[in-house]
Protein backbone atom coordinates (compact mmCIF):
# COMPACT_ATOMS: atom_id res chain seq x y z
CA UNK A 1 0.00 0.00 0.00
CA UNK A 2 1.50 3.12 -1.21
CA UNK A 3 -1.26 5.16 -0.36
CA UNK A 4 -0.74 8.20 2.07
CA UNK A 5 -0.47 7.26 5.88
CA UNK A 6 -4.12 8.74 7.81
CA UNK A 7 -3.82 7.37 10.76
CA UNK A 8 -1.20 5.05 12.82
CA UNK A 9 -2.41 3.07 15.21
CA UNK A 10 -1.51 0.54 17.97
CA UNK A 11 -2.60 -2.51 15.78
CA UNK A 12 -3.27 -0.80 12.91
CA UNK A 13 -2.67 1.72 9.99
CA UNK A 14 -5.21 3.32 8.18
CA UNK A 15 -4.41 4.60 4.37
CA UNK A 16 -5.71 7.02 1.88
CA UNK A 17 -7.06 4.90 -1.06
CA UNK A 18 -8.10 6.16 -4.48
CA UNK A 19 -11.59 6.13 -3.91
CA UNK A 20 -11.94 9.36 -1.13
CA UNK A 21 -15.23 7.29 0.51
CA UNK A 22 -12.76 3.95 0.84
CA UNK A 23 -9.79 3.77 3.60
CA UNK A 24 -7.48 0.82 3.60
CA UNK A 25 -6.82 -0.58 6.94
CA UNK A 26 -3.57 -2.64 7.56
CA UNK A 27 -3.24 -4.56 10.84
CA UNK A 28 0.35 -4.94 12.35
CA UNK A 29 1.86 -7.05 13.97
CA UNK A 30 1.81 -4.74 17.13
CA UNK A 31 -0.05 -5.32 20.46
CA UNK A 32 -0.59 -2.74 23.09
CA UNK A 33 -2.20 -2.79 26.47
CA UNK A 34 -2.61 0.00 29.54
CA UNK A 35 -3.42 2.39 27.47
CA UNK A 36 -0.01 1.86 25.57
CA UNK A 37 2.27 1.51 28.63
CA UNK A 38 2.71 -1.97 27.74
CA UNK A 39 3.97 -2.78 23.98
CA UNK A 40 5.16 -5.62 21.68
CA UNK A 41 5.28 -7.15 18.41
CA UNK A 42 4.19 -10.40 17.64
CA UNK A 43 5.64 -11.76 14.83
CA UNK A 44 2.27 -12.78 12.18
CA UNK A 45 -0.91 -11.11 14.33
CA UNK A 46 -1.49 -8.64 11.56
CA UNK A 47 -2.72 -11.22 9.31
CA UNK A 48 -4.47 -13.17 11.60
CA UNK A 49 -6.32 -10.51 13.04
CA UNK A 50 -7.19 -9.23 9.38
CA UNK A 51 -8.25 -12.40 8.82
CA UNK A 52 -10.55 -12.99 11.81
CA UNK A 53 -11.76 -9.19 11.47
CA UNK A 54 -12.82 -9.78 7.47
CA UNK A 55 -14.89 -12.75 8.18
CA UNK A 56 -16.67 -11.69 11.83
CA UNK A 57 -17.49 -8.16 9.70
CA UNK A 58 -18.85 -10.35 6.50
CA UNK A 59 -20.82 -12.33 8.95
CA UNK A 60 -22.31 -9.38 10.49
CA UNK A 61 -22.92 -8.01 7.17
CA UNK A 62 -24.95 -11.05 6.41
CA UNK A 63 -26.83 -10.43 9.00
CA UNK A 64 -27.80 -7.35 8.86
CA UNK A 65 -25.47 -5.26 10.38
CA UNK A 66 -24.36 -1.99 8.64
CA UNK A 67 -20.64 -2.24 8.84
CA UNK A 68 -17.62 -0.40 7.07
CA UNK A 69 -15.99 -3.32 5.80
CA UNK A 70 -16.29 -3.95 1.99
CA UNK A 71 -13.37 -6.96 1.19
CA UNK A 72 -10.26 -8.12 2.23
CA UNK A 73 -7.87 -6.62 -0.37
CA UNK A 74 -4.38 -8.58 0.91
CA UNK A 75 -3.28 -10.52 3.67
CA UNK A 76 -3.11 -8.33 6.23
CA UNK A 77 -5.51 -5.27 4.34
CA UNK A 78 -8.82 -4.58 4.52
CA UNK A 79 -10.55 -2.30 2.00
CA UNK A 80 -13.36 0.15 4.52
CA UNK A 81 -16.12 3.02 4.19
CA UNK A 82 -14.48 6.07 5.40
CA UNK A 83 -16.60 6.87 8.42
CA UNK A 84 -16.51 10.23 10.72
CA UNK A 85 -15.52 8.55 14.08
CA UNK A 86 -17.31 9.17 16.98
CA UNK A 87 -15.12 9.18 20.32
CA UNK A 88 -16.56 6.59 22.19
CA UNK A 89 -15.88 2.44 22.78
CA UNK A 90 -19.13 0.81 23.87
CA UNK A 91 -18.76 -2.52 25.44
CA UNK A 92 -20.90 -5.46 25.69
CA UNK A 93 -20.29 -7.72 28.73
CA UNK A 94 -21.87 -11.32 28.74
CA UNK A 95 -19.51 -12.03 31.66
CA UNK A 96 -17.52 -9.61 34.17
CA UNK A 97 -13.85 -9.93 33.60
CA UNK A 98 -10.72 -7.46 34.08
CA UNK A 99 -10.85 -3.99 35.54
CA UNK A 100 -14.65 -3.74 35.75
CA UNK A 101 -14.87 -6.94 38.04
CA UNK A 102 -11.86 -5.52 40.16
CA UNK A 103 -13.37 -2.30 40.28
CA UNK A 104 -17.00 -3.98 41.48
CA UNK A 105 -15.31 -6.60 43.77
CA UNK A 106 -16.54 -9.31 41.78
CA UNK A 107 -14.87 -12.62 41.04
CA UNK A 108 -13.32 -12.74 36.89
CA UNK A 109 -16.61 -14.66 35.12
CA UNK A 110 -19.24 -13.53 37.08
CA UNK A 111 -21.78 -13.92 34.66
CA UNK A 112 -24.96 -11.24 35.55
CA UNK A 113 -28.30 -12.05 34.90
CA UNK A 114 -28.71 -8.70 32.56
CA UNK A 115 -26.26 -7.96 29.38
CA UNK A 116 -23.88 -4.74 30.17
CA UNK A 117 -23.34 -1.69 28.11
CA UNK A 118 -20.40 0.77 29.09
CA UNK A 119 -19.47 3.77 27.44
CA UNK A 120 -16.05 4.67 27.03
CA UNK A 121 -14.44 8.26 26.14
CA UNK A 122 -12.12 7.69 23.45
CA UNK A 123 -9.38 9.95 24.48
CA UNK A 124 -6.54 8.84 25.63
CA UNK A 125 -5.02 11.49 26.88
CA UNK A 126 -7.81 11.03 29.34
CA UNK A 127 -7.05 7.33 29.74
CA UNK A 128 -10.30 6.66 27.87
CA UNK A 129 -12.65 7.53 30.63
CA UNK A 130 -15.51 5.51 31.51
CA UNK A 131 -18.27 8.16 31.23
CA UNK A 132 -22.20 7.59 30.82
CA UNK A 133 -24.65 8.17 28.57
CA UNK A 134 -25.26 12.08 29.97
CA UNK A 135 -21.41 12.91 29.66
CA UNK A 136 -21.09 11.40 25.89
CA UNK A 137 -24.22 13.83 25.44
CA UNK A 138 -22.63 16.86 26.90
CA UNK A 139 -18.89 15.91 25.49
CA UNK A 140 -20.51 16.50 22.16
CA UNK A 141 -19.99 13.23 21.26
CA UNK A 142 -23.74 11.71 20.75
CA UNK A 143 -27.44 12.61 20.56
CA UNK A 144 -29.74 10.97 23.22
CA UNK A 145 -30.93 9.57 19.66
CA UNK A 146 -27.68 7.84 18.61
CA UNK A 147 -27.16 6.30 21.58
CA UNK A 148 -30.21 4.82 21.44
CA UNK A 149 -29.31 3.66 17.87
CA UNK A 150 -25.73 2.60 19.00
CA UNK A 151 -27.22 0.84 22.10
CA UNK A 152 -29.69 -1.53 19.78
CA UNK A 153 -26.98 -2.24 16.97
CA UNK A 154 -24.57 -3.29 19.63
CA UNK A 155 -27.25 -5.61 21.14
CA UNK A 156 -27.89 -7.09 17.75
CA UNK A 157 -24.23 -7.38 17.00
CA UNK A 158 -23.96 -9.46 20.59
CA UNK A 159 -27.13 -11.80 19.81
CA UNK A 160 -25.63 -12.33 16.27
CA UNK A 161 -22.10 -13.34 17.37
CA UNK A 162 -22.63 -15.30 20.87
CA UNK A 163 -24.31 -18.62 19.21
CA UNK A 164 -22.17 -18.43 16.49
CA UNK A 165 -18.78 -17.93 18.57
CA UNK A 166 -20.74 -20.80 20.68
CA UNK A 167 -20.93 -22.67 17.99
CA UNK A 168 -16.82 -23.27 17.33
CA UNK A 169 -16.10 -23.69 21.03
CA UNK A 170 -15.78 -19.98 21.82
CA UNK A 171 -17.28 -18.02 24.77
CA UNK A 172 -18.17 -14.51 24.04
CA UNK A 173 -16.79 -12.79 27.28
CA UNK A 174 -17.42 -9.19 25.86
CA UNK A 175 -16.87 -7.20 23.12
CA UNK A 176 -15.61 -3.37 22.33
CA UNK A 177 -17.72 -1.79 19.60
CA UNK A 178 -16.48 1.97 18.05
CA UNK A 179 -18.99 3.37 15.79
CA UNK A 180 -19.00 6.55 13.32
CA UNK A 181 -20.84 8.04 10.78
CA UNK A 182 -21.24 7.37 7.10
CA UNK A 183 -21.77 10.42 4.36
CA UNK A 184 -25.60 10.64 4.92
CA UNK A 185 -24.39 11.05 9.25
CA UNK A 186 -26.13 7.40 9.63
CA UNK A 187 -25.13 5.26 12.38
CA UNK A 188 -21.97 2.07 11.17
CA UNK A 189 -20.12 0.45 12.96
CA UNK A 190 -16.48 0.90 12.70
CA UNK A 191 -13.54 -0.35 14.14
CA UNK A 192 -12.70 -4.22 14.22
CA UNK A 193 -13.54 -7.38 15.97
CA UNK A 194 -10.65 -9.25 16.70
CA UNK A 195 -9.22 -10.84 20.32
CA UNK A 196 -7.66 -7.55 20.62
CA UNK A 197 -10.88 -6.07 20.90
CA UNK A 198 -13.51 -8.90 22.66
CA UNK A 199 -12.74 -11.56 25.16
CA UNK A 200 -12.91 -15.09 23.89
CA UNK A 201 -12.65 -18.22 26.05
CA UNK A 202 -12.54 -21.67 25.04
CA UNK A 203 -16.32 -22.83 26.62
CA UNK A 204 -14.85 -26.43 27.37
CA UNK A 205 -11.30 -25.66 29.25
CA UNK A 206 -12.30 -21.66 29.85
CA UNK A 207 -8.75 -20.95 28.42
CA UNK A 208 -8.10 -17.30 27.21
CA UNK A 209 -7.72 -16.76 23.44
CA UNK A 210 -7.59 -13.04 23.32
CA UNK A 211 -5.49 -9.89 23.96
CA UNK A 212 -5.55 -10.79 28.31
CA UNK A 213 -2.76 -13.66 27.67
CA UNK A 214 -0.43 -10.32 26.44
CA UNK A 215 -1.75 -8.04 29.67
CA UNK A 216 -1.35 -10.78 31.86
CA UNK A 217 2.21 -12.24 30.57
CA UNK A 218 0.40 -15.98 30.19
CA UNK A 219 1.89 -16.48 26.27
CA UNK A 220 1.08 -18.03 23.74
CA UNK A 221 -0.63 -15.54 22.40
CA UNK A 222 -0.18 -16.15 18.47
CA UNK A 223 -0.97 -19.68 19.13
CA UNK A 224 -4.68 -18.51 20.48
CA UNK A 225 -5.45 -15.79 17.92
CA UNK A 226 -4.57 -18.58 15.30
CA UNK A 227 -6.81 -20.62 17.40
CA UNK A 228 -9.72 -18.08 17.01
CA UNK A 229 -9.05 -17.71 13.35
CA UNK A 230 -9.16 -21.41 12.70
CA UNK A 231 -12.23 -22.44 13.93
CA UNK A 232 -14.12 -19.38 12.31
CA UNK A 233 -12.39 -20.25 9.22
CA UNK A 234 -13.97 -23.76 9.29
CA UNK A 235 -16.94 -22.29 10.19
CA UNK A 236 -17.48 -19.38 8.01
CA UNK A 237 -15.03 -19.92 5.05
CA UNK A 238 -17.47 -22.20 2.56
CA UNK B 1 -31.74 11.02 72.29
CA UNK B 2 -31.60 7.91 74.73
CA UNK B 3 -32.47 5.38 71.62
CA UNK B 4 -30.30 2.45 70.34
CA UNK B 5 -27.64 3.44 67.83
CA UNK B 6 -28.63 1.87 65.18
CA UNK B 7 -25.75 3.20 61.96
CA UNK B 8 -23.12 5.72 62.95
CA UNK B 9 -22.13 7.79 59.96
CA UNK B 10 -19.84 10.32 59.00
CA UNK B 11 -21.70 13.03 59.66
CA UNK B 12 -24.89 11.95 60.96
CA UNK B 13 -25.88 9.19 63.62
CA UNK B 14 -28.78 7.38 63.04
CA UNK B 15 -31.03 5.76 66.11
CA UNK B 16 -33.66 3.52 66.53
CA UNK B 17 -37.22 5.20 67.77
CA UNK B 18 -39.93 3.90 69.73
CA UNK B 19 -42.03 3.67 67.03
CA UNK B 20 -40.61 1.14 64.69
CA UNK B 21 -41.99 2.94 61.12
CA UNK B 22 -39.54 5.63 61.79
CA UNK B 23 -35.84 6.83 63.01
CA UNK B 24 -34.25 9.29 64.29
CA UNK B 25 -31.54 11.18 62.28
CA UNK B 26 -29.04 13.33 64.24
CA UNK B 27 -26.67 15.21 62.78
CA UNK B 28 -23.37 15.70 64.09
CA UNK B 29 -20.16 18.34 63.58
CA UNK B 30 -18.07 16.03 61.78
CA UNK B 31 -17.28 16.55 58.50
CA UNK B 32 -15.25 14.04 56.17
CA UNK B 33 -13.71 14.15 52.41
CA UNK B 34 -12.46 11.46 50.26
CA UNK B 35 -14.47 8.43 51.15
CA UNK B 36 -13.43 9.47 55.14
CA UNK B 37 -9.34 10.06 54.17
CA UNK B 38 -10.12 13.40 55.83
CA UNK B 39 -11.90 13.98 58.78
CA UNK B 40 -12.80 17.26 61.25
CA UNK B 41 -14.89 18.62 63.57
CA UNK B 42 -16.85 21.89 62.71
CA UNK B 43 -18.91 22.91 65.81
CA UNK B 44 -22.33 23.79 65.26
CA UNK B 45 -22.46 22.30 61.71
CA UNK B 46 -24.55 19.60 62.61
CA UNK B 47 -27.49 22.01 63.84
CA UNK B 48 -27.03 24.21 60.80
CA UNK B 49 -27.18 20.65 58.41
CA UNK B 50 -30.13 19.48 60.92
CA UNK B 51 -31.57 23.03 59.60
CA UNK B 52 -31.24 22.99 56.41
CA UNK B 53 -32.20 19.47 55.69
CA UNK B 54 -35.54 19.89 57.28
CA UNK B 55 -36.08 23.23 55.62
CA UNK B 56 -35.19 21.10 52.02
CA UNK B 57 -36.97 17.93 52.79
CA UNK B 58 -40.40 19.96 54.22
CA UNK B 59 -39.99 22.39 50.86
CA UNK B 60 -39.94 18.80 48.66
CA UNK B 61 -42.73 17.17 50.27
CA UNK B 62 -44.92 20.41 49.68
CA UNK B 63 -44.16 20.23 46.34
CA UNK B 64 -44.80 16.53 46.21
CA UNK B 65 -41.26 14.64 46.57
CA UNK B 66 -42.50 11.51 48.37
CA UNK B 67 -39.27 11.51 51.37
CA UNK B 68 -38.86 10.09 54.54
CA UNK B 69 -38.35 13.48 56.46
CA UNK B 70 -41.53 14.10 58.97
CA UNK B 71 -40.71 16.71 61.40
CA UNK B 72 -37.87 18.46 63.22
CA UNK B 73 -37.52 17.22 67.03
CA UNK B 74 -34.67 18.84 68.50
CA UNK B 75 -31.75 21.44 66.90
CA UNK B 76 -29.77 18.74 65.70
CA UNK B 77 -32.14 15.75 65.11
CA UNK B 78 -35.17 15.19 62.81
CA UNK B 79 -37.57 12.36 62.60
CA UNK B 80 -37.97 10.27 59.58
CA UNK B 81 -39.59 7.95 58.72
CA UNK B 82 -37.45 4.51 58.26
CA UNK B 83 -36.68 2.56 54.59
CA UNK B 84 -34.65 -0.11 52.98
CA UNK B 85 -31.71 1.58 51.91
CA UNK B 86 -30.44 1.32 48.56
CA UNK B 87 -26.95 1.30 47.88
CA UNK B 88 -26.73 3.92 45.02
CA UNK B 89 -25.62 7.42 45.16
CA UNK B 90 -27.36 9.28 42.46
CA UNK B 91 -26.02 12.66 41.61
CA UNK B 92 -27.65 15.36 39.24
CA UNK B 93 -25.03 18.31 37.80
CA UNK B 94 -26.04 21.30 36.55
CA UNK B 95 -22.97 21.96 35.96
CA UNK B 96 -19.56 20.40 35.76
CA UNK B 97 -17.13 20.54 39.36
CA UNK B 98 -14.93 18.20 41.01
CA UNK B 99 -13.36 14.95 40.38
CA UNK B 100 -15.80 14.69 37.59
CA UNK B 101 -14.74 17.86 35.81
CA UNK B 102 -11.15 16.64 36.13
CA UNK B 103 -11.88 13.09 34.96
CA UNK B 104 -13.55 14.71 30.88
CA UNK B 105 -10.90 17.53 30.98
CA UNK B 106 -13.01 20.06 31.31
CA UNK B 107 -12.93 23.10 33.17
CA UNK B 108 -14.97 23.42 36.63
CA UNK B 109 -18.24 25.29 36.00
CA UNK B 110 -18.56 24.03 32.73
CA UNK B 111 -22.49 23.88 31.65
CA UNK B 112 -23.61 20.97 29.71
CA UNK B 113 -26.42 21.55 27.67
CA UNK B 114 -28.69 18.31 28.77
CA UNK B 115 -28.71 17.70 32.67
CA UNK B 116 -26.53 14.86 33.95
CA UNK B 117 -26.95 11.76 35.87
CA UNK B 118 -24.88 9.69 37.47
CA UNK B 119 -24.65 6.67 39.39
CA UNK B 120 -22.06 5.52 42.20
CA UNK B 121 -22.31 2.21 44.26
CA UNK B 122 -22.36 3.05 47.72
CA UNK B 123 -19.82 0.35 48.67
CA UNK B 124 -17.05 2.13 50.72
CA UNK B 125 -14.92 -0.50 50.59
CA UNK B 126 -14.30 -0.44 47.12
CA UNK B 127 -14.23 3.37 47.26
CA UNK B 128 -17.93 4.24 46.09
CA UNK B 129 -17.19 3.18 42.36
CA UNK B 130 -18.85 5.68 39.75
CA UNK B 131 -21.30 2.71 37.93
CA UNK B 132 -23.90 2.72 34.97
CA UNK B 133 -27.69 1.16 35.12
CA UNK B 134 -26.69 -1.84 34.21
CA UNK B 135 -24.17 -2.60 36.61
CA UNK B 136 -26.51 -1.06 39.38
CA UNK B 137 -29.17 -4.02 38.15
CA UNK B 138 -26.43 -6.63 37.99
CA UNK B 139 -25.44 -6.05 41.35
CA UNK B 140 -29.07 -6.84 42.72
CA UNK B 141 -29.01 -2.94 43.88
CA UNK B 142 -32.32 -1.80 41.75
CA UNK B 143 -34.22 -3.22 39.06
CA UNK B 144 -34.05 -1.04 35.32
CA UNK B 145 -38.12 0.27 36.74
CA UNK B 146 -37.04 1.73 39.99
CA UNK B 147 -34.22 3.50 37.80
CA UNK B 148 -36.48 4.75 36.05
CA UNK B 149 -38.36 5.85 38.96
CA UNK B 150 -35.24 7.01 40.85
CA UNK B 151 -34.49 9.41 37.34
CA UNK B 152 -37.59 10.84 36.80
CA UNK B 153 -37.47 11.66 40.43
CA UNK B 154 -33.83 13.37 40.59
CA UNK B 155 -34.91 15.14 38.05
CA UNK B 156 -38.41 16.88 39.30
CA UNK B 157 -36.25 17.52 42.72
CA UNK B 158 -33.67 19.07 40.74
CA UNK B 159 -36.45 21.08 38.86
CA UNK B 160 -38.09 21.90 42.24
CA UNK B 161 -35.26 23.04 43.89
CA UNK B 162 -33.10 24.97 41.25
CA UNK B 163 -35.12 27.96 40.98
CA UNK B 164 -35.84 28.05 44.72
CA UNK B 165 -32.65 28.03 45.35
CA UNK B 166 -31.68 30.74 43.05
CA UNK B 167 -34.21 33.16 44.30
CA UNK B 168 -32.16 33.02 47.59
CA UNK B 169 -29.06 33.42 45.50
CA UNK B 170 -27.71 30.11 45.46
CA UNK B 171 -26.83 28.71 42.17
CA UNK B 172 -27.21 24.67 42.48
CA UNK B 173 -24.49 23.25 40.82
CA UNK B 174 -24.99 19.57 41.72
CA UNK B 175 -26.71 17.59 44.20
CA UNK B 176 -26.23 13.64 45.66
CA UNK B 177 -29.46 11.60 46.50
CA UNK B 178 -30.27 8.46 47.91
CA UNK B 179 -33.07 6.57 47.67
CA UNK B 180 -34.39 3.64 49.55
CA UNK B 181 -37.83 1.75 49.61
CA UNK B 182 -40.38 2.45 52.16
CA UNK B 183 -42.82 -0.99 53.60
CA UNK B 184 -44.64 -1.38 50.45
CA UNK B 185 -41.46 -1.31 48.68
CA UNK B 186 -42.27 1.85 46.58
CA UNK B 187 -39.36 4.34 46.17
CA UNK B 188 -38.82 7.03 48.67
CA UNK B 189 -36.25 9.72 48.57
CA UNK B 190 -33.83 8.98 51.61
CA UNK B 191 -31.01 10.71 53.06
CA UNK B 192 -30.25 14.59 53.25
CA UNK B 193 -29.54 17.86 51.07
CA UNK B 194 -27.18 19.51 52.55
CA UNK B 195 -24.11 21.81 51.80
CA UNK B 196 -22.18 18.15 52.57
CA UNK B 197 -23.98 16.27 49.63
CA UNK B 198 -24.98 19.42 47.32
CA UNK B 199 -22.48 21.96 45.73
CA UNK B 200 -23.86 25.44 45.96
CA UNK B 201 -22.56 28.52 45.02
CA UNK B 202 -23.25 32.04 45.45
CA UNK B 203 -24.86 33.34 42.09
CA UNK B 204 -22.97 37.05 42.16
CA UNK B 205 -19.69 36.08 43.25
CA UNK B 206 -19.56 32.34 42.68
CA UNK B 207 -17.93 31.78 46.07
CA UNK B 208 -18.11 28.05 47.06
CA UNK B 209 -20.94 27.70 49.96
CA UNK B 210 -20.36 23.95 50.53
CA UNK B 211 -17.84 21.04 51.44
CA UNK B 212 -15.33 21.84 48.78
CA UNK B 213 -14.08 24.67 51.38
CA UNK B 214 -13.67 21.75 53.47
CA UNK B 215 -12.16 19.03 51.15
CA UNK B 216 -9.80 22.22 49.56
CA UNK B 217 -9.33 23.98 52.80
CA UNK B 218 -10.55 26.90 51.75
CA UNK B 219 -11.72 28.11 55.17
CA UNK B 220 -14.76 29.83 56.04
CA UNK B 221 -16.60 26.25 56.00
CA UNK B 222 -19.29 27.23 59.15
CA UNK B 223 -19.80 30.77 57.77
CA UNK B 224 -20.69 29.68 54.10
CA UNK B 225 -23.02 26.69 55.90
CA UNK B 226 -25.04 29.44 57.96
CA UNK B 227 -25.27 31.62 55.05
CA UNK B 228 -27.04 28.63 52.92
CA UNK B 229 -28.95 28.43 56.51
CA UNK B 230 -30.30 31.95 56.30
CA UNK B 231 -31.18 32.54 53.25
CA UNK B 232 -33.44 29.17 52.91
CA UNK B 233 -34.95 30.50 56.73
CA UNK B 234 -35.83 34.10 55.41
CA UNK B 235 -37.47 32.34 52.02
CA UNK B 236 -39.08 29.39 53.36
CA UNK B 237 -39.74 29.82 57.27
CA UNK B 238 -43.35 31.43 57.38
Amino acid sequence: MEDALLFNGTSMEVFKSEDPDTILVRYTDTISAFNGIKKATIAGKGEINASIAAMIAGYLSENGIYNRFIRKISSDGLLCAKTEPIDLEVTVRNFLAGSMAQRLGLKEGTRPENTIFDLCYKNAELGNPFINDHYAVALGLVSYKELDEIYSVSKKINVILRPMLESVGIQLVDLKLEFGRDRKGSIILAGEITPDTARMWDIKTSDKLDKDRYRRDMGKIYESYRTVNRRLAEKLIK
